[in-house]
């Protein structure tokens, strides 16, 4: 991680909702000695409030619990008890439906990674490298629903990376329609997830509501703010989605049709070359490449390029000729870094660079 | 497997090259008791000549390797040193291009799985459920090249499951275009294949000149035969090949758009009432069903499904619209028994059945 | 499986409680179409009363689920509503505590696959490859608990195959002392069972209560009846449980202490010539082998070796000197089949050869 | 990594011999930026020869190749063509014997992970915190061979975590006998290793010549040092050796008998307390802790606790009475690193810090 301009004077307390699944633990884990936000609350299930953290939380990341939330008592999701400036959110869709607005009503700005307002006209579904104007958004929201706080969304595991690649070509050579089969690791179903027997040694070409986030949160990330609203990109996904038995690491195949001709060249130009919209570009969570473009022709792999970027870039490989839309390729996104816990505290990031959380 | 009239009225001799492979055991495997062929020669490589079967091969199979062959002396597959009316071939590509000419310049009709021949347009590439009339070629194959035997190949094992599919979409509703992608078995790879190291937790999104089979056989499979020659089938093919941590199960997503309209319903049904010709249907490896079309929203998976028929019918699932082309769906195929070593037995079976075996 | 003399006269109606987990599934399966039982009755938890058995179970084997269960009504394990003469018990250790007398209680003879009444003094412990007699506990057991019918249990699936292994051994030159380190199969966690999560390239070196059933059971199944009572084996028993990412199969590496000297000749002969007593010999579950010694340098493997004698015969390999003890080896046991629902059917067809299954 | 006074004035040129495998990869990446040893030459086999790094090697590592190899000319392991002082052997045991006297010969110190030299008398066998004083056999090795340089070289990769666990309950209790079994995972193999369809699923029960070593090494590293040879520790072990479908880090479960009466928290104590001895201390690769001790009931796992400590502290774990021996307990240890490459680098420091090497 880059030393920053540490923007706040001091760290700002934040809460981290749905504390002890999977994805709640990778928020804990990445904002461990995070320069700007310091974990002081945490909820969780019936099952674990009034327990300490390390007494209910069965911790399932190699690298050790962070020291200072093992002690942290685990409060109630709802009602809210908790008053911090920001939230992140690793509620499961259900519960994340009724509580979030209930912190955004006590004046919480809430990062989630929970799908269930992504889809809300006046929530931003955000990639600080991609569309950081979409919070523009928050206002709309305040007003309308008379909430003090907001909720801004990061999209779907496997979107994120398709976005990311793709944002370059959209804004170069437009984009006609697409094709996207998704080869997804079990750490994106949360713990305890699939069960090792449907797993081992085989692939289960399904996960529930998958293919239609897929077919439909790009298309709003890559779409344009214009009067308090955002107009969805005009392009047809077509998605399969997969869960193969990789621990760490989604991975898609991807064949495109673009609006305008551009080289095989231009094509791989236009996204070594992209960088984040200066605004989004130094920030702690911020990797050094937006986009890695493998050469090798067996490349990306989970296995060896997951942590790209401290798995915060997305990696982009075998780009080649389609012979029946323009070009095909291979993108690979750490789904639980990049993909959830690490996109959303980018947003948060992005927010306190925008002057958008409560000082 | 079904009880036949035995046409043959005493087993025929046959040749099995390559054999102590893994595709060369699979052809043992399942000619172990076969109606119709019996193994009485093995070819092997410089390291296995001259032993017992037993004694140089590295039996990879769970079912035990068949006592009749474990005593047969491994003999050089080149020169040809045996004179069976029938051999089977599990040869590496370069030595099938050298050695499979030999064979049938000696009069020995090559059932193979080797992907050497499969583009010369004499030679059929065969399945007997979609296109047994493709064996007409072999007339000219003799006649043009002076050979008293022939050649006679089955695809690559991703096309078998992808090519069955389709054949009865194709005949109702012609196909404009498609895309596929593979998730491939680790005994695709041959043996040794992949190292474990590079497939544990991992997807590999690139197999050796795979892409390039499969955006051809399916089309020459497809192809009308006039004229002593096929007609390549009027579509385009967009491939992705990757190698998944499965041991036994070659699985596809696809989309494919078609000529003309039909309803979900129609779709099904030409997939669920598809027969083989006739002339293919009760051959001692034809399959009960060609086709079996899963409702379940989860299915196929290779674990569950792949020896459905004995691993020879081809199992599909999650038919759906397809919001870019038409419908969508998972394909899959036992890729050593109906991708390899099963079809070339099959194809043999129809052969006979043709009566082009010399008798 | 072999024909047989069946003996009874038309097939007796059983009953499976537990049915739709992972073991009740292999019930099944593997009484569809037994020779002497036919499954006319199921029980489930709440979840799946009064609905078909294929709306609620969630089948987890590759055969398909057997058409004539597929339309059974699910009724409630307790109280108990169903009138069998025998029941298969695939029951959660709680559940079986509670519900399993109340089954002896109404007549019903139950053979079970749970842990909780194997330790009872008059309960039998059972594999008829090894002590067929100890079913003259069950007289004791119904005169001092009141029931007409009752409980007979097969051991652990770990215990399993370590006790076909060492009946033998013991009855030729007596057990001193033994370690015993398992590498055990994710089904035997039954389902859901073990998170991929968990398993995908990891060993997980514990499992709750294992180790303790594996240092005990063993010693029941060897000891002798004597005086409405069994006397444990003298022996001491070291045990460590690991779960491994395999499938199906359990493997045990063992290092064992003899009371009298013998050779390696002795030993690989008292294992390989071993035969179950004459009363167990010729059921409808009978493996022709009861023991497999192998002697390639590197099996049992689960992968290969797991399906020999249909899922019922133990499969022993590296038999060699120990440096320690007296003799080491590897023992490979199918843990769903021979160690769990075909050990209990094995089970119930010796009670029906001794007369102890009411007419 | 700690900071240190770094003793060398400028960093030593050092070769890796056998560069391009799996563990002459390990020995690369852990020397980059290493403080003391800077990589300036390579050797590899014929194939390779006279290419630049990056050409020649199949890179499996999930960190970037360095930079500063990339480039570097592959040059033959015979006949000696390079002149450091200093080079890691990471050759074929077979290429080992020959090659490695070679460079002894010619004034180079060899720190090897190979196991041809292992056993002879006059060769240290060295785990730093263990037996740093067995480098006092390197002024006999010198002298009797008439070599400028010497050997030194490290163990089998599984011995290494049980030596480390052992050695402070040999120094206050004695150890009078003990089994183990381990779990090895599939990179222990080097590369290609063992073929994916050989071990997804699967356990394979034997490992070529490991259990020999498995039963010798640590008798000779716990040995005392006495008028230029060592005395091996006086206890026999009994082995048993697997590879599991895990990609790093080798597992065992240990039992072991002590010469003296010590309870479990005495146990718990010797190891827990254990330091390395002072000259091993700060040395660039001591790992803080020597040994980890955990006491949650399901650890270590290789997936959870093989990068303890960088990789190179010796996990411990489930300590419990053991019915039959003393105590058992599960030992990890990270087989590439602290088990091969890493340890070589640790004794080559230590070496440094005796003033052993050439200046």
């Amino acid at each position: 991680m880059k030393t920053h301009n540490a923007l706040p004077s001091k760290r700002i307390p934040v809460a981290v909702l749905g504390a002890t699944g999977a994805v709640g633990q990778r928020f804990i884990q990445l904002l461990d000695n995070h320069p700007w936000f310091e974990v002081v609350a945490l909820t969780g299930s019936d099952r674990a409030i009034g327990q300490k953290y390390y007494e209910t939380c069965h911790w399932i990341l190699p690298t050790p619990m962070p020291e200072r939330v093992r002690n942290l008592i685990v409060t109630p999701t709802m009602p809210v008890e908790i008053n911090t400036p920001l939230a992140f959110s690793a509620l499961p869709t259900n519960v994340a439906r009724e509580a979030e607005p209930l912190y955004a009503q006590s004046g919480t700005v809430v990062c989630s990674n929970a799908s269930a307002y992504r889809q809300e006209p006046d929530v931003p579904l955000m990639l600080p490298e991609v569309n950081p104007d979409h919070t523009k958004l928050v206002s709309k929201q305040q007003k309308d629903r008379n909430w003090p706080g907001f909720i801004v969304t990061n999209p779907n595991c496997t979107n994120t990376g398709i976005t990311i690649a793709l944002k370059p070509l959209y804004d170069q050579f437009g984009i006609k329609r697409m094709f996207i089969v998704s080869m997804q690791a079990v750490s994106g179903a949360g713990y305890p997830g699939v069960p090792s027997i449907d797993m081992l040694g085989n692939v289960v070409p399904f996960i529930q509501d998958e293919e239609a986030k897929m077919e439909w949160e790009t298309r709003k990330m890559l779409g344009a703010y214009q009067d308090e609203q955002i107009a969805l990109a005009e392009f047809n996904i077509s998605a399969h989605a997969n869960r193969v038995p990789v621990p760490e690491g989604h991975m898609v195949c991807l064949s495109v049709e673009l609006q305008r001709e551009g080289s095989i060249d231009d094509i791989a130009q236009a996204m070594t070359s992209y960088s984040a919209p200066v605004i989004s570009r130094d920030l702690p969570s911020s990797p050094e490449m937006v986009i890695q473009l493998r050469s090798e022709p067996d490349r990306p792999q989970p296995k060896m390029d997951v942590m790209t970027g401290n798995g915060m870039t997305t990696v982009v490989g075998r780009l080649r000729k389609d012979p029946v839309f323009d070009y095909k390729m291979v993108i690979l996104s750490h789904n639980t870094i990049r993909g959830a816990a690490g996109g959303s505290i980018y947003n948060a990031e992005l927010l306190v660079k925008q002057n958008l959380l409560p000082q």
